[in-house]
């Protein structure tokens, strides 16, 4: 039995999102499975660091597998990459494969993953970014949202910036950090959020909470008495799926 | 009688090219056309810079017309914009509008173009450019296309370099400069033309040719003897559409 562990890039506006679902076909996961398994000859299951909504995209989502194969005997990891891209739509590319310890679990084992939210703040829409970006003509007060970024970081229960509303486990979560970043040569504002797991829509409950307080319709301060309520009607609203990226999970 | 000058982005993917021509719906021309003649309830016909091929993109096409209204009359310059982009899909935007000289013609008042053609160099291919770029995964000889290139600048006959084979008009053009650029970050090869004019298909045929001297199948030195031959079959290939935008056009 070889185990692997292996980091990928996809654009998730074609997709289903990233886990395969019953009978969800067009998912991320299920094309993985699908071309790998014709080509090594063996069905394969993947497992991913978590899942990812229909529309959203990923640098670095990470999932490990087992096999009977060793892929690289006769062949380079280079080459067995090459191949496996060839065979990939060209919307997702596997960037890196390496051999893992049998017991790796690419979600057990997460310890920290950022999201990015990228936000298109030219007046009439990047054409090149449409399909990556949420575009927000005109100015966001970058120094109110810093300043209620400020408030989400730290240890917290997040039940208020999470879409499931049935949650039976802890809602508690660890945000080590959130950068406030603006590119002007593209005209982006990026939120990048550092933490040690998130709920369900909660990077994107997070994002338009704070985009509401960069349009003004809410104060930083508001930020302390939501996270207490612990209730969703309290916060903003689910910023859309095609501006969040997954940027990187660490083991 | 009103007559304004517009510079207009876009990306080609989806399209039959700028130009309108009998049956063909899809192009870029009819679209700007459609959306604007029933935004300000007059038939219109737009003028381009030239047309651009099926596939390739545009950051700066230059096109001109004429109406009956007074587009600013009621509003401004930028609420209209807003409201035509708002009309527009979201791979065509309008960059700018300006009333000009009613005897300004975007064709044949153009002084110079900039066409720029993009090589992804990235081992497995940059997802989110797969559009945008033509993907030569490896290594080229930069100073060999260097090279290359500085034989290609200046005033020649560019009749090697042209897929109109009953072309009846002089095929002599002035290429004023060539730059090769890097972009080390982004993995990128860059091929900026800047010149009085370009021929049918000419910009992707220049850049075949200087991809062939890049990958070690041509000689720099061979380029004078293909521009004297005036032959199309002694240049290189016709470089793919998608890594071909036309930048800007001066007057």
């Amino acid at each position: 039995m070889n185990a692997y562990k292996c980091i990928t890039a996809y654009e998730g506006t074609r997709y289903n999102g990233w886990q395969k679902q019953g009978n969800t076909n067009n998912t991320i996961q299920g094309k993985i499975e699908e071309i790998l398994s014709r080509m090594i000859e063996e069905p394969i299951e993947i497992a991913g660091s978590g899942r990812t909504d229909a529309g959203v995209h990923a640098l670095g989502q990470v999932f490990h597998f087992h096999c009977e194969k060793d892929l690289f005997g006769n062949t380079s990891k280079e080459k067995f990459l090459t191949e496996w891209n060839s065979h990939l739509p060209k919307d997702i590319r596997i960037l890196s494969i390496e051999p893992c310890e049998p017991r790796f679990h690419a979600r057990l084992n997460a310890r920290e993953k950022t999201y990015q939210y990228r936000i298109d703040t030219s007046l009439y829409g990047n054409l090149f970014l449409r399909n990556t970006t949420h575009h927000i003509a005109g100015s966001l007060d970058v120094d109110a949202i810093q300043k209620g970024a400020g408030y989400l970081t730290g240890t917290h229960d997040f039940k208020s910036f999470c879409s499931n509303k049935r949650l039976k486990k802890s809602s508690v979560r660890t945000i080590y950090d959130i950068q406030i970043t603006e590119d002007i040569e593209n005209q982006l504002l990026l939120f990048t959020f550092t933490g040690n797991g998130f709920l369900y829509n909660m990077v994107r409950i997070l994002s338009g909470t704070l985009i509401e307080i960069g349009l003004g319709l809410r104060k930083p301060e508001e930020i302390p008495a939501i996270l207490e309520g612990c209730d969703r009607g309290l916060a903003g609203h689910t910023a859309p799926a095609q501006g969040l990226f997954l940027m990187s999970v660490s083991y």
